[in-house]
């Protein structure tokens, strides 16, 4: 008998069906004979409901009162997930993240998981129901309501995990694990049956979607063996572990998108050195200063310095991730740039190597570095043949 | 300068557009130099969106987690509220019921306030911030969340005057006042300007939707000045207090609809004294057992009962509220009679008539009480005459 900690995001819990099948997957794992703990998000298109009926009373919405508002969306979905297993006989209770003592620092919108207090959590598990926990959210020092920002729900289940010393966290989401590239994208992805922290720390870091980076970060360091599994299917999924079995070579490629090429002018010392702090610069000359920034920060740099800065292109970066391809950096942009793709930069840090190009070519650029770097099935297959042969 | 609570309703809070104007209400009651309290409703539509949902999961869903799910309703509301103000530069802060420290029993979905713990409310009033309750809620000794049944927020602001020792309770609501009767279906009703707590209980208790009947009992034991008002228009709407300038003779009719005539046969004897206990009874012969029940028991009792109950007709009573209103009953059984409107049955208690009728005899007996017994502006107007004459 072991203590799983179950996460199901936004799109698993979005209908009254997806649900009804989420509970049906609870109850599956509670009859191998495993106590349960569920952190579960908003039904998918909630929190994008509520945000719009944030911003419609304010462009800057008041992040304490967001914060009020935003975490409405998990409490209807733990409520309904609850109601679904107590229809199907279950002893399940749904928690708040107040109510299950989920204790955040003070920054709203983006608040950090400090300590969970577990003793309510504890109570109800050992009573045999099956418990559930708000996702995204917590609450600070003084009662004021927190959310850990987007993808929290991820941050939740592997904090629930380490602080209940849960024997593993099961990510539950729309894809059956973590892939070597984004299948939407690049072609001949596949599915990764193992991952080593540090790996999917960088993938993550990198743009990778399935998993939110701080989970990464949290799990690797609280020592949570991490499992992304589909809703949808049944299947082993992809573990996230200290040591997997498998994961030498180039494991994955991922890619960051909306992203925009920024030209700034007339800027003073102290801003420059501001900008330099959060962005990636590209050039810097006297004449020149070119920084690359996310779409969405974009809009706050335009209201803040309205005609001084100027944006020149949209911009992806690709980022390749596994042993040894701090080498392979020639090689790549040679390979790129033998096929048209022009290079606005790349860059060289342990275990990764990352080429800033237009995002008009990050599908060719994509297709070329997964398939000439990346161990896919069929390079899997061929190193097989080269050893047999 | 005073305190004074606000409550605002699903109606007056039912759009962003709504919001907005019930904060700029907010804004012009502090500028008259008032400390606010506002307790809040959810947006009309969304007790009854995620009641929905909850019976897709359920049909009779699980009290306590009924209970979180509907109390997201007003979390959403509140958060906008707090937005709307911040935005207009006001200092304003959102407070669940929780936070607020509005402590029920754990009569899930049906709770009664037992005590509030004010201290929060009263830090923020005191540094300038309008406070924004949710309505409709509070939290168990076990901090469950639970709530007060449908129409509790005025509970609520009752509730909160009575703590805080506020000035004035101010319902706001969709119409302008208590009226004489229902203006839907009675035709000459007035606005009234005042009412004594026992008569505005008597009419809620019979029927009058515009306040709840616990909240007028509320304010009346802690003798909470309650004055109904129109979000939608300026006036001074409708005072009810203790001692009531106006408000001699019979001052209103209160109509309850959707009831029914229940025939029961082949109950237990212990059955029927259940019966007794909770509904009417019209006809009790060893032959005949009928009572009187709303519609919503009625599902209820069809599934224990079965076939041995049996839905006969549709009813409604109209009860005339007022002084010596008791020696009414044969004039008005008369006037009913006289005009073809049968009387299933009529009962009299202090201050209070009431007659059973057809529901497809409504309006036309309304009309008739109205217009004969309660004091109209007509009616007043010919006192008037009278007395000049």
């Amino acid at each position: 008998m072991a203590l799983i900690v179950q996460k199901y995001g936004g799109t698993s819990v979005g209908s009254v069906e997806r649900i009804q099948s989420v509970s049906e997957r609870i109850i599956s794992t509670q009859q191998q004979g495993h106590d349960v703990v569920v952190a579960v998000s908003a039904m998918a298109g909630e929190t994008n409901r509520l945000m719009n009926l944030a911003n419609q009373m304010s462009e800057v919405p008041e992040p304490r009162e967001l914060d009020m508002l935003l975490s409405a969306g998990e409490q209807v979905s733990i409520a309904l997930l609850a109601l679904s297993l107590n229809q199907k006989g279950i002893k399940a209770i749904s928690l708040t993240a107040d109510q299950a003592g989920i204790y955040t620092n003070n920054r709203f919108n983006d608040a950090t998981i400090e300590h969970i207090e577990t003793d309510l959590i504890t109570q109800w598990v050992d009573k045999g129901y099956i418990v559930i926990v708000a996702g995204f959210q917590g609450r600070d020092k003084n009662g004021n309501i927190t959310t850990l920002g987007r993808g929290g729900s991820d941050t939740t289940a592997v904090a629930l995990a380490a602080a209940l010393n849960a024997d593993e966290c099961q990510i539950f989401t729309d894809v059956d694990g973590v892939y070597s590239s984004d299948p939407r994208f690049v072609p001949n992805t596949r599915r990764l049956k193992e991952i080593s922290f540090s790996d999917m720390h960088l993938l993550a870091k990198s743009g990778a979607k399935v998993l939110q980076e701080h989970s990464v970060a949290h799990a690797w360091n609280s020592s949570v063996t991490l499992r992304v599994l589909s809703s949808f299917d049944d299947g082993e999924g992809t573990l996230i572990c200290e040591q997997p079995v498998e994961g030498k070579g180039v494991i994955g490629l991922a890619l960051k998108q909306d992203l925009l090429l920024i030209e700034c002018n007339g800027f003073l010392e102290e801003e420059l050195t501001e900008l330099r702090k959060q962005y990636r610069v590209l050039i810097e000359r006297c004449d020149c200063f070119q920084i690359v920034v996310p779409k969405a920060a974009f809009l706050q740099l335009k209201l803040a310095f309205s005609t001084k800065i100027r944006n020149i292109s949209s911009l992806s970066i690709l980022t390749l991730v596994g042993d040894k391809v701090e080498g392979m950096a020639d090689s790549a942009c040679n390979q790129l740039m033998a096929n048209c793709v022009d290079i606005y930069q790349h860059s060289i840090e342990p275990k990764s190597l990352s080429v800033i190009v237009n995002q008009a070519d990050l599908e060719r650029a994509a297709d070329i570095l997964h398939k000439t770097f990346v161990i896919t099935e069929q390079s899997q297959d061929n190193n097989l043949m080269i050893a047999v042969s």
